[in-house]
């Protein structure tokens, strides 16, 4: 099961605090730090979204900072998504 | 008895938390678990909506999620439906 | 007397719950279960509305689902209308 | 001493509930039951108002009702008067 | 010391309720009764506004109506003002 | 330090109630009689704003009127500053 | 780890209180006294936002000036950002 988002919407996975980096280690990290940090997970095609020509400037598997209080919360079978519009996205994040 | 919604409006139904799989076992489900999914049952013909040209992207039968808040609900004969804006869906659901 | 909606406003007549079947069966309803069930009773002409091209989808007659909250109460002798603009109506509803 | 209306603005004057008819005969009437008619006193210009261009659709005369709420409320010597803009008439009352 | 209101901005002085007539009488006015009546001062030129071209219909000297709680209070010197955009003055007061 | 304003900023600076006439009398002002008046200290270079072309009106030392509640306090240094959108410029004051 | 902003949004950091000048003095600061000036560290592309066109006037390393309440606060690694769309940055503080 996956979610298709319309128009110029992007879902996105809150990133865990605890991650395990590329060498195998896990990392206890602290989830107050990064409150808005998610990846994207899939993207809308973009194209006229109420009236107005989108192009769409995410890909899957960027990092984003998206803005507090957007998006809608999704849960699918176990997992928990943020559906939100391109423009409530701020940043992408460059390692 | 059937509903023919007008512009970019869809008309939802809910899915029941209780579902039979195609094998008929019937799975008991978690309402908690789908708050926002529900099959499309009518798509308006789109056209121009408050001055927009709008372009239907959902089919009859499509599972999707739908904006919490959104829509109007309806009570038809012992069925209830939900119509919302296009707009106010946010991802198609594909298995 | 009778009304004369402006631009893309539409009148409207709320159904009663009570109503006579074809064969004249006088069918005891429940107003709780048709909240926004409605009989369009006069159309306006549409034309250009806020700025925007409106095309008049509904007919008198027709049966309409409109949003709550929305429209103008209007009492004209002893009958009680509502007149609402099109966008309000959300669906037609088809026997 | 009258008024003239700017742009898509039109002059009411609320219908007194209790009138004459033709025949000379005085009414009693119930203020409850006709809250938003009002009688057409006088009419903009219409043109371009707030960007957008406006046609004028009601003439002096015309019995109209109006959307509560909505409007500007005049005193004028001894007369009281309502200031709405053209969108804010629902429908013109046909005899 | 004046103002020179920009755009579609008017510059209004409040009529006093107490008012010499032109045979030199003068007649104790109300003030509650004619709570929005003004004379205008000053009238900016107009132009592109917010993206909209407006064309100034008020001239100076013209006594108008203006919606309640519109404007900016101003005081200059001993004066009080009230500077609105001209699409808040509802009607012009012709004698 | 000096502020250079964006778009269709414009930084003002409060006029003091007290002030020194060009014979060099100190005036002793009241402060509750001038709330807005202000003088320009620097203008944006206006051009396309929020979609919309904005020509400046304003120069540096006009002494203007702005809307109440509008704006950004800026300190810079011991100075205070405003900084306001010209749109919220109402009038300027001419000697 | 940086943050590449899209669309017309810029990430500002908050400038310190306490800063050291070209020549290593700490000069102690006081934080109240310049709650709103940041240091530009990242600009959008610019381009087509929410259907207009934005053309970016700021340069990573301006100080600018925002406005109060506007953006989303990102905590990246053991920095803090704010990033704002260029529309809240209020003026650019020129040495």
């Amino acid at each position: 099961m996956k979610l298709s988002p319309l128009g110029d919407k992007v879902v996105l996975k809150q990133l865990e605090a605890e991650e395990t980096t590329a060498s195998g280690i896990v990392l206890p990290g602290n989830a107050q730090e990064k409150p808005q940090q998610a990846e994207v997970i899939a993207v809308g095609p973009g194209g006229v979204v109420d009236g107005k020509e989108v192009k769409m400037q995410v890909s899957v598997g960027d990092k984003v900072i998206y803005s507090k209080y957007a998006g809608t919360e999704v849960k699918l079978g176990d997992e928990e998504f943020i559906v939100v519009r391109q423009n409530d996205i701020v940043a992408i994040v460059e390692d």
